[in-house]
């Protein structure tokens, strides 16, 4: 490898630890010398990179469970399921990363249980998640799936707590690893309240 | 004072204390020198009454959270509202006790943040919110209130996560000082949910 290959992997190696470390640990608990076992990468290659240290990684792991779910978002706005699907869809998707992804659990725990310490990127409901769930409310009344009477921005940040305290007490119960299920089982109220009766919602294809 | 009134006064002023300083901080953060300077009470005395140091008096205020929000769905169950209007003022009476009372406060961010800290205490969904959801909506069942179809377990546990996700993000937001109108906002989602067409709720007189 040339000299920057092996800088670009080895920064990778450092997030991909640091991803695993925070997943497991609070941001708190969590040390550097946690990130360069998991990582067998040296010190001094670590501040090279994260000269701020593990806040520093931190942030880039929050930004990067945040550029996986707009990327999730958008293949499903492309995928031409009707609103009310995608959000469902997207819910799965969300519970797939979260039971499996160390970056997307990272990502998600930094955010609900250290927002104090990164004000600057860690926002509840995220503005993202907001975005992406109005726009498919808005597709769906579009599709003349929405119930009469909804008003989709109360509804969209009540879909976004729904899914925020789904998957905080599925982390608490068992790290996450009933997540789908847990999302699962909340999609029928979630369409009762916001869908016409007798609406079917499809699987992504 | 008789000495053992003293000893009880000074260990309710640790517990106060340590209510308004985990509020503030993470657990992982705060520190006994916190919880000493803003009861002005020596480390003798609070290692005299929490021998175990500031997990042990974490672990009272989790409970006290616990017995606080009992109280509250106690007086609820008898005030002889129906079982959705008595769902909606749970929900008011926890926004209001998370907008201003550092045991509720600190009770539910040690719960949130801190659940691995605390094994044996910090459950969610928690049990006894569980619980109390369920039976006001067997209530409702019996009133004639609750919408055809709506499963009352699946039901109960989507009214805790959301309710658990308000609360989280309001957190987040503003150390929950838009809690009450949060929560009033996602209100006529939860009815739109569970609750029959016409479905006038009533407030606690």
């Amino acid at each position: 490898m040339a000299k920057q290959e092996r800088a670009i992997a080895t920064r990778e190696a450092l997030v991909a630890a640091a991803a695993k470390v925070f997943a497991r640990l609070h941001f708190e608990t969590a040390r550097v010398a946690d990130i360069l076992e998991e990582s067998s990468v040296t010190q001094g290659a670590f501040y090279f990179h994260f000269p701020e240290g593990k806040k520093q990684v931190a942030e880039v792991l929050i930004q990067r469970q945040d550029e996986g779910f707009i990327q999730i978002r958008d293949e499903l706005a492309r995928s031409g399921l009707d609103g009310l699907s995608a959000i469902l869809a997207l819910s799965n998707a969300l519970g797939q990363a979260l039971s499996s992804d160390p970056v997307a659990q990272a990502g998600i725990r930094l955010v609900t249980q250290s927002s104090t310490t990164f004000p600057g990127v860690a926002k509840l409901p995220d503005p993202a998640w907001l975005d992406a769930i109005s726009g498919f409310l808005h597709r769906a009344e579009g599709e003349g799936n929405l119930r009469e009477g909804v008003e989709i921005a109360q509804a969209a940040r009540s879909v976004v707590y729904l899914f925020t305290g789904a998957q905080v007490s599925s982390f608490v119960n068992d790290a996450w690893s009933d997540l789908p299920q847990t999302l699962h089982d909340v999609q029928s109220f979630v369409l009762r309240s916001i869908a016409i009766d007798g609406f079917v919602p499809r699987s992504p294809s």
